[in-house]
């Protein structure tokens, strides 16, 4: 071959070289593991909401395949899963994992703590975010909001509960932080597998059932059974969380990454979105075909023991782990100052207007 | 030239020119006008946050120029600009062109409305979003949610309202629909421009002004003079919106689109954060600066009246426009349904936590 047809064969094989790499965008395929089974709405739609952004946005080079509890057998092994590599990714809820450290308990949700807009603000805008980061940097995750269940009810009772000796012997199931404080009370805190609640509540072995909110208890029935619908104390805005494995977030290229979070936070805010029609809905449906069903507040003096369980807890915690402390701090402080605010803005325009019957 | 050169020359041609067609993503640059100057926080921020988010995921391809109202110097023009496809976009709120259309008014806030969380729910799951389509089609545009202020205030007040009488010759800078409510309560409606507005109400040339939230409203230095700041009644949750030029967003290629998309649904909840951070923070401020200020909420004769002149006004709109019909007819039902979950979640929550002094 002559120079020239040597020069022009290296030519043409440079070029086509750098115009593969230049229009073949990275293919990427990861796993994410999810706590929740494939239909259980509005959760299970979030990390595919955020799946499809992902795949959208980079043309369908930068794909994530969704494995729902039914798959993986492990809903509560997401941490340990992502933290391994065994899982790119995965959604779940921080409080899970409080065995592992209390400190992941407040990421959540706290009694008598923040609503959705208000915890939004301290994620954002307040430190949260970065906090969360410090939590999990230390077992090689990232951690980010992965979408709101709204303000979450305080469960359904078969007895009207009237002061603090109603609850004494109480057979109730309400799982987690709530249970512990529950129990100070003198419930007595059953474990009974969701599948078997309806049957055990009929039945009386337990007398009240802690869920969500009407957009999730409505499929498991519990309102054709119980009569009083008590409102909310214990989580008053659960944030669920998206894991990343950080070794596995940090090979993405740098577009991946933006475009990665960019899902991840739309489709948390649409969760809390979602979540809203969802119990608006299902609370209307309520209501219309079971008109007897009694909305009620726990007695002050419930409330007030509750507040005193909660704080003896925190307090211990706060002994026990720096950085539930840490967090703590900051979540007092923030609440603080957005309370207020909560308390002229929403809170006084919903009073004033809901008690001169104006909407 | 041989065959053999001529062949390779040719392959070498066609492969120059589709290398650059592949790799070269389409290059766009559009124009946004805003009604708001450059640094009003945080309207400003949000269109500039949402330009940062299509700039980053088309690879710098796609970039939005904004223009605030000291340079196109029509902050209520941005309509029309957008319509005639001077400005490819537009950042403003849709009830300033009431005039053009009174269907226009409903799609930012109305009076003893919903709040922020409650109206995405509207927007995005209750058929919010459909029928402002309908409403800015007719004019050629596309319309999204674009940020909400969250709860806004009624008004710094140098005087107490105990009243119906009080508000009789009141003088009142309070514009738009809530000042024509205002003013069948018997208050002069003032216009005075924003930059004379803190001297006339030191001087006594207006008794009340109305302005946002503390946000905004702390810049304007009211609460240095005026001491009683009444809670909200009349722009439970104003969401601004993007506007679009129909014809330039045909003209995107798909992956733009859907860019965009995702780029102002992110943007707009996260202003609705950040106002919530932003109100939070400046309210703490005064409180603490100024601490004889007075939270107060209007006389329930006072609520009542404005209700019912807000009624008979909506009662005369619906007669004159049917698209205006069509939208408070979804709001009010939609509002029918949200308010009632407001109510047992957050709203039942504060209360009872708030009286008990449990946060």
């Amino acid at each position: 071959m002559g120079m020239m047809k040597k020069l022009l064969y290296s030519l043409l094989i440079i070029l086509l070289v750098a115009s593969a790499g230049f229009t073949a965008e990275k293919k990427i395929r990861w796993k994410l593991a999810m706590t929740w089974g494939p239909t259980l709405h509005p959760l299970s739609d979030t990390a595919e909401h955020m799946a499809e952004i992902v795949k959208e946005l980079s043309d369908g080079n930068f794909v994530i395949n969704i494995d729902a509890s039914n798959v993986h057998k492990a809903p509560f092994g997401i941490f340990d899963m992502v933290k391994l590599g065994q899982y790119e990714m995965g959604h779940t809820a921080s409080y899970y994992y409080k065995g592992k450290n209390i400190a992941f308990l407040p990421l959540t949700t706290m009694p008598f703590g923040m609503t959705a807009p208000e915890q939004y603000a301290w994620f954002y805008y307040g430190g949260g975010l970065e906090l969360m980061q410090e939590a999990y940097t230390k077992h090689g995750m990232l951690a980010f909001p992965g979408g709101n269940t709204g303000n979450q009810m305080g469960g359904w009772f078969t007895k009207e509960i009237n002061s603090l000796d109603d609850l004494k012997g109480l057979k109730m199931r309400i799982p987690g932080f709530a249970g512990q404080i529950m129990s100070k009370l003198g419930v007595t805190v059953t474990n009974i597998p969701p599948g078997e609640l309806y049957t055990a509540l009929e039945r009386g072995t337990v007398d009240a059932v802690e869920w969500t909110g009407p957009g999730m208890d409505i499929n498991m029935g519990f309102h054709k059974i119980a009569k009083y619908y008590y409102t909310g104390w214990h989580e008053p805005g659960s944030e669920v969380e998206f894991l990343i494995n950080e070794k596995e977030y940090n090979k993405l290229p740098e577009k991946y990454k933006k475009i990665l979070k960019i899902a991840m936070k739309t489709a948390a805010y649409d969760m809390y979105i979602q979540s809203y029609e969802m119990n608006a809905e299902a609370w209307q449906q309520m209501k219309e075909k079971y008109p007897d069903i009694k909305v009620k507040v726990f007695p002050e003096e419930v409330l007030k023991e509750m507040k005193t369980a909660y704080d003896n807890l925190v307090a211990s915690y706060e002994k026990e782990s720096p950085m539930f402390k840490k967090i703590m701090e900051s979540k007092r402080a923030y609440l603080d100052k957005v309370r207020d605010w909560t308390h002229i803005s929403d809170y006084l325009y919903l009073k004033s207007t809901s008690e001169s019957n104006l909407n």
